[in-house]
């Protein structure tokens, strides 16, 4: 197969859709975000690249706090305007109901499946973006996304976001067990 | 909605699988990495948490190289079993044929549909983790997996990853543009 040289701005598929929550200027404010993952185990540790223009950055360098929410499918069009439309121009604050937990400066959103709150343990400066790695210290869902205890992505209905071709996607179907399918390629 | 305060070993929906390839001991070494994410837009640079016990490491740390290979459907198994078996007991360099790009240390896959090399602009020392931050500086793809010049993920058929419940998915179905049906929502 012939290789072909690409863009270097390239990306990894599929991107997780988030909406980060935090308290600016006494007011929650949200913002899509897609660069986070996890990047510690113990104690579980997110990680979210924010380019440093936006107005959620002030919230969390200021508060050492945010939230990190999974939005279901049903919220499509709220995480969009929510990458759409700067805090600094617009309120945000009225577009979610929130719920109180452990963090005053992290605003849990209700509607969502899944619901995170981190305190700041780490900021990384990078040229455009600042990494804010965040312990998660609290965690929220509803039975009816629970399977055995568990966050259950076929009840959360999640989406993604791919780049450069700025789509976003449902959940496909489970395809196999991780940590567990190669075991049977080792054995072929 | 009654909210449930569930375990702070929380994840984000869904994660992108992908290999990670470097070199450890002058032979091509590979680990499943779903850990990974894009943090500055330009330069574009892409973080991969590795817990500090793989082998992997080792090869990052001393070339300060490493490349994030995206594998489609048909690479499943070969993928998983790249994360449950570790190049310091079995040696994992004949897994797959590689391609030259521009960085020795950082081997390409040759069957995955994306394949980018990365040279390592930051260190981040986390608990059990070591976080990896690399300038993408080289991308590949082929043709097939292109539309309209950029990677396609409807061609590319990538899979991802969730835990705490441990399954691959599928990518589903385009749902929406992103940075636009937001604007209906602005509207109505």
């Amino acid at each position: 197969m012939a290789k072909t040289k690409i863009d270097n701005n390239a990306f990894v598929y599929p991107m997780p859709m988030t909406i980060v929550g935090t308290m600016v200027d006494g007011k929650p404010n949200y913002l899509a975000v897609a660069w986070v993952n996890r990047v510690n185990y113990q104690p579980p540790m997110l990680a979210v690249a924010l380019g440093k223009v936006h107005h959620t950055n002030k919230g969390i360098s200021l508060h050492g706090e945010f939230s990190v929410n999974i939005p279901g499918q049903d919220l499509i069009k709220e995480t969009d305007y929510c990458g759409l439309v700067s805090g600094a121009k617009t309120d945000k604050s009225s577009l979610f109901a929130t719920f109180p937990g452990e963090l005053k400066n992290a605003p849990l959103i209700e509607a969502c499946p899944l619901a995170m709150q981190c305190r700041v343990v780490k900021t990384v400066d990078l040229p455009q973006d600042t990494l804010f790695i965040g312990e998660i210290v609290a965690v929220y869902s509803e039975e009816r996304f629970l399977t055995d205890g568990k966050p259950d992505p076929a009840k959360m209905r999640p989406f993604s976001l791919t780049m450069p071709d700025n789509r976003y996607w449902s959940l496909g179907e489970p395809l196999a067990k991780a940590w567990d399918v190669g075991q049977g390629f080792k054995r072929s």
